[in-house]
């Protein structure tokens, strides 16, 4: 399992890599429990501030294991039974993003196609290398990418993102950036370097402003606007009474560096 | 009503197109109710794989009919029955386009105003040719696009939508599309090829997986998160256990075109 | 308390001044205070038909007035009771822009920051001055902007507004346009005549068809596609059995001015 996600931690940023490049990064029920297992790794881990999902090889991931879904039909049930399972298992892997404690950002390397297009469009935060390519390609195979349509919506345009389920075409990173699903383009030999500034930038803030935050920013989402005030109403409190936030923000009054540590 | 609404099949997809072009394709009742017959129609052909809304004449649709509804309003009740009936058929057919199993694409070959830009809003995509205008500008002659603005506000951004709404300025084509309510710009003169090759892209596609990708799209507008990915979930089951999906994954591992008819 | 915020009419009208130019128009008990009272002043008067809202000095907003905030600590509870009230009363003024019966733009002159951004991000419109920077920059003292997301992420899409709280990073003028924070962005020295352009051109259209379309968008914001149009359709009857409505359609089939007096 090690193997198909490595994790490398460098200060307080815990780096995911998908592993499995002969593949291109496949989502098989491997790789989705390898990532649920890292994921739930760095979720109890305090030490970790900010995660970074990236991905060795040409492709940052090309989606779900369509040999291992093929194989799934020999079962009585035409591999109904392991489809919802796998769907399932993958919804839930996917929905770990937002709910992880710590920002996470895509580092995009290459193209990312269908569920691995999901991935990207699941993280909170996603900087891509120039020339990358993101597609929800299913449809051009007879799987429409209703799930990744899922994560797709809530980040892009409604009719740019059906364009894009429904043709199957594939758009640049600059378009996927105008579109809202990736925050900053980069010279790929810059990609590493790039997204692990930005990291280090959210790394450097209060942790537990950082946590809270997060956590305020899903709670608040598809509410009315009365509910979504009371929402983040009480998390301002809540930092509000923080001993950090005190020093934090004595220091910025007293024109210092805040004592965090 | 035939003349309103004509229809040219062309393989699978229809192209409907909006003829009243004297009137500006106003959406009179009748074309409405045009409209509406037309939708059902195609709603239960199997063999049309997507839909393209067009129009002839200089607008594509300047909205509703102003002089209909003025006389209306010699009525008892100065025309209040007639408005919600009116109101109520318009609403109705709008929301047939979302609803209807095939993705509908809109051709914008001329000015699209108040109700008529609503029915662009409406369809899942849309083309328009380089110089065509857009506006919800019912405000200029006391009339807000509250209607119009449902469709609108579910393309567009709040800010753009409410000043579009609020001053009645009309948008160009390019802008149209940074706001997400066209997908593409072309010159004119290519606008019907341009449209038609988007809907032929689609129509190449596996039926079965658009039809079930354009439901499962909108049925999970809306909803939270876990909703979602549980609505669409079951519709991914759904798709993998069609044989043409068998046929598509495996000519895709093979390397050879799907044998789908 | 009129001293922190003047207001100066114009014709139709009301501009609203940020006037505490010493503290960065910081957001103070006071300043929040009288924002709403200057609110309420317009909702009821029925000469006003736009609101600007505008600010003196380098900035237009720093937000909360943190030594007000930290001098909250020294009670006995820490400051939780004077904190739940603080952003209890903001939220409040806040809500009340989307809810006055006019449109609000914000004439955004300088820096605005945290709750300083909130305040635009919750006007219905926004013209900024070329070169002005907008963050939500909370972070960086310790305290995740988490109710200036509220109304952030309500105007922005989700990466690049999770990017603003979570870098604390400004956006310029122009990004946020793209964004949709802003609706335009023009020379600092022709803000002011720029922004009451725009006033203007919204002043002189049908008052009732305005305050009635503004009330019908916040209404169908969220809503569902049918729960919507059954919303603003009901607006539209309404709308239309307006005397001023009658004539404004009148005048246009007639091909002249409108007689609104």
């Amino acid at each position: 399992m090690d193997k198909l996600v490595l994790r490398e931690d460098r200060g307080h940023v815990a780096r995911l890599v998908l592993n499995n490049p002969d593949k291109f990064n496949a989502l098989s029920l491997e790789m989705i429990e390898a990532l649920a297992d890292a994921f739930r790794a760095v979720a109890e881990d305090r030490a970790v501030r900010v995660v970074i999902l990236a991905a060795t090889g040409k492709a940052f991931s090309a989606g779900h294991d369509l040999r291992q879904m093929q194989a799934a039909r020999k079962a009585e049930d035409g591999g109904r039974g392991a489809f919802e399972d796998l769907f399932g298992r993958c919804a839930v892997m996917m929905q770990m993003i937002p709910a992880l404690p710590q920002p996470v950002i895509a580092e995009v390397q290459g193209i990312a196609t269908a569920a691995g297009c999901q991935l990207i469009a699941s993280c909170d935060l996603a900087v891509a290398a120039e020339g990358v390519k993101f597609g929800v390609n299913g449809v051009n195979i007879g799987l429409f990418c209703s799930t990744p349509m899922v994560a797709l919506t809530r980040a892009v345009p409604a009719k740019a993102a059906f364009e894009m389920l429904v043709t199957g075409e594939f758009v640049s990173a600059e378009r996927a950036r105008e579109l809202g699903l990736v925050n900053r383009v980069v010279p790929a030999e810059e990609l590493a370097k790039e997204t692990m500034a930005m990291a280090e930038v959210i790394a450097a803030k209060l942790p537990a402003a950082v946590r809270l935050g997060k956590r305020a920013f899903q709670a608040q989402r598809g509410l009315g606007l009365a509910d979504a005030y009371d929402s983040a109403g009480g998390v301002m409190c809540e930092n509000m009474m923080l001993a950090e936030t005190d020093e934090g923000i004595a220091a910025f009054l007293e024109k210092r560096v805040p004592n965090w540590n």
